[in-house]
């Protein structure tokens, strides 16, 4: 055989996504969690990316096997359609349920948990593997593939899992079970499992948790910029079909801040169908997104990313970046909130909550200052002119407030808030485009309606919202991709 | 006598503020709302400004007198040092204590409220009065003040008053009141007062009240434009010399978010002398203020309007203006939130216990997510990441917070907020001045710092955040003064 060109140096994403997958949804609590298959990928050292935000540490890892795994519900209603018994993804013919930390139930339970395993290095020695480049010509490609061994047959997919950061010891022991599984399942010892391992850690946890991570994994950590990692996730997942999403115009439009008209969750149409409701009927509208398909890089553009606080971060046509702003009224600020003023325990009751709510009995509309709209100036009296303008009463008497309504006038205040700070960057940076990541959204209705409407309002309609289905996870697949990219260089 | 001359058309303010003296404050409640005395001023014809928002009605109206009026302060200490027995000025040596919403006593008794009286126009009848424009010549002038009766020394006060809009009627019987009271003291029948007097009304309640004002009171009501009343409002008040006020470069630097460190009262400072303190002592600091003694005019500027919502209107050199932003994040949002999170039931209340407060125990710190600063952004470990990021607890622990820490923590928040988007709008239209309006901030030293904190750290220092003292009546004195261009015009 002829010697292996050498590699151009790596610039572009080193991931060969032809063909990825976004697998089915698992339930409602994994809806950003959702593993992606990707067909044509191997990945000749076991990487480990660790995102760990003020609430929540993200974690991606790559498993192999040939085929999409089958997942519980279609296992449930037709069977195991899919032969998993390749190595690398043995017992669990499904991948085992991922949980959020909201299902206390496989908490204790790390083996539960843990897809697929990953790959010892000692397996690839003697095989110079070359995961897929898309520029390499087809039949050389071809020939690298007859030479590698059953355990590179490429094909595995990216798993995500989230812990509290609070409990970041849950987070250390699924690590630790994953990598002894993957050393057993292999067949290897666990020394040699070690070597293979690399965590790459990201968020401000990677700073702070370092030591803990090191002492416990005996694994090499690398730290890794948490913008950079942020980007390079953004640049990978948004070339993904299917994984970018956004309210069509005439969507925005019929989003509006109507009192009494009860937002119900939009049906996600895989084929893009839009529904156009020009004003509330007795049949309650439903509401639609549209899939980005074929994607293209989306360079330049505007990511606001939204944990418990919020970044905001300017990406230029060649990929540099930089944190241009951001706001400290972000998802904690709502959760920490809503926590104090309503019974609910999880952001999704939350959600839960705001979805049935009224906001027009606690907050202040343009029409309760004026009696009606306040055309001079373009305002309209359905507007929000102050939020909880209405619960403070100074001669003492206390009115009850609905939780649900509660929740719903401070939902659209943090989300205002935020898409009348991310316009005025896009703004001030001339961006069309901007992406939302962070674990805030979950693909919720009101606060996808309400970023987008924000942004079209104070837009006028040139610029566009754009959504991630695994918005939680841009830091974590940067740091995986970040690693891809630097394997290579070695 | 030569021919009084014509008069110009009426673009600069026709009101002889040569003089003019901001009175003692009656007591630190009506810290907004001293009084305003303009020795050289005469108004011909009675107005009453009114300024109704969504929170409160702001009121404003000149009574005559050739001196200041005593405060009962300086009555109590030093007795009574100025003569006040002219016309318009009877009884009320001290011109009755003005109240807030807040104080219950006088809310039954408008005749406490009373500062001296309107003039009935009736008595001007056959004195072709000019109130003074500082473009006439002194000997002119004098000329004139000779031939004027006792009705008409100029001198007198401009008298501020609030109320709650949702108890409106309390508003109303108080300018009954006034206009009764100012027919007895003038010896005029009512009738004939009652054709003396206009009511300016400007703000959202205008409209919504319009008819009751007029219904209630017999007088004429005219409504007037809200932005175009906040405007010419800023461009009186910031010409009253110790009017406007601002936190020097020194202290801004030294008001900062270092937990535990407990935020002391400002000492108001009448001759500018600004404490410097580097870092935080074990004698806390004691901050003071600029007070701009010279005022010129401060066009272009920025105006933001902070009451139950937030309106930012830019203006030109020129004095035309444009409302270009808001935020429904204002006062009435804190208000809202802390009546349900404390056991405050007034927005003193709540500045009070956020001076006690310490909020690093409800955010989430920059420090507490990386362990340390994110110096690569700037960001020191000392700001705060996520307002309220440490309330949320998802193992259902429930931990008490101390209503001082919250009040701290959502009085932060909110400023910050406002701060924000302020400066992010004067950054857009070029303008380096802002000034804060609305009966958000008063006077508060927490507020006035973290406002002037916000502007100093986004603009690096090349904006300045600018306060005043009458900051919830620039609405109503707008008002006011428009209608002396009216009458002018005439």
């Amino acid at each position: 055989m002829s010697t292996i060109p050498s590699l151009p140096t790596a610039k572009s994403i080193q991931v060969d996504t032809r063909g990825a997958l976004i697998l089915d949804e698992e339930s409602p609590e994994t809806r950003d969690s959702r593993g992606i298959y990707l067909p044509n990928y191997v990945e000749p050292v076991s990487h480990i990316a660790v995102d760990i935000g003020g609430s929540l540490a993200k974690v991606v890892y790559f498993t192999r096997s040939p085929e999409p795994p089958t997942s519980p519900s279609i296992a449930a209603t037709k069977g195991s359609s899919a032969n998993n018994s390749s190595v690398g993804t043995p017992e669990s013919a499904s991948p085992g349920t991922p949980t959020t930390p909201s299902s206390p139930s496989h908490r204790h339970d790390p083996l539960a948990r843990v897809n697929g395993a990953l790959t010892p290095a000692v397996l690839d020695n003697g095989n110079n593997v070359i995961s897929g480049l898309p520029s390499l010509d087809t039949s050389f490609r071809d020939t690298l593939l007859r030479r590698v061994s059953v355990h590179h047959l490429p094909g595995g997919s990216l798993n995500f899992e989230r812990f509290e950061t609070e409990h970041i010891d849950e987070c250390v022991e699924f690590l630790q079970t994953l990598i002894e599984r993957s050393a057993q399942i292999n067949g290897v010892p666990i020394e040699e499992m070690r070597k293979s391992v690399k965590i790459m850690a990201t968020g401000g946890g990677a700073h702070r948790f370092y030591e803990l991570f090191s002492s416990q994994l005996h694994v090499e950590v690398r730290r890794e910029d948490e913008m950079e990692c942020l980007i390079e996730g953004l640049k990978f997942i948004s070339l993904i079909p299917d994984e970018v999403y956004y309210f069509s115009d005439e969507l925005i439009h019929s989003v509006s801040h109507t009192p009494a008209i009860p937002f119900k969750t939009p049906t996600m149409l895989q084929n893009g169908v839009n529904g156009v409701y020009e004003r509330p009927s007795p049949d309650p509208p439903r509401y639609a997104v549209t899939f980005e398909q074929n994607p293209t890089p989306q360079l330049p553009c505007l990511l606001v990313n939204i944990g418990s606080g919020v970044s905001i971060i300017r990406v230029d046509e060649n990929g540099s970046f930089e944190r241009v702003s951001g706001t400290s009224l972000g998802g904690g600020t709502l959760w920490g909130l809503l926590s104090l003023l309503t019974p609910a325990t999880s952001f999704d009751e939350m959600l839960d909550l705001s979805e049935k709510g009224d906001n027009a009995t606690v907050d202040m509309l343009v029409g309760d200052i004026y009696g009606q709209d306040y055309s001079r100036l373009g305002l309209k009296s359905t507007m929000i002119a102050s939020s909880f303008g209405k619960v403070f009463k100074k001669d003492g008497k206390k009115v009850k407030f609905s939780a649900e309504d509660i929740s719903k006038s401070l939902l659209y205040a943090v989300s205002n808030n935020i898409g009348q700070i991310a316009y005025m960057n896009a703004e001030k940076y001339n961006l069309d485009r901007i992406y939302f990541g962070g674990c805030f959204i979950r693909g919720h209705a009101a606060t996808v309606g309400t970023l987008s409407y924000a942004i079209r309002f104070w837009s006028k309609g040139t610029k566009r919202a754009l959504f991630l289905r695994h918005e939680g996870f841009l830091g974590s697949i940067g740091a995986w991709i970040k690693n891809i990219g630097e394997e290579r260089a070695e």
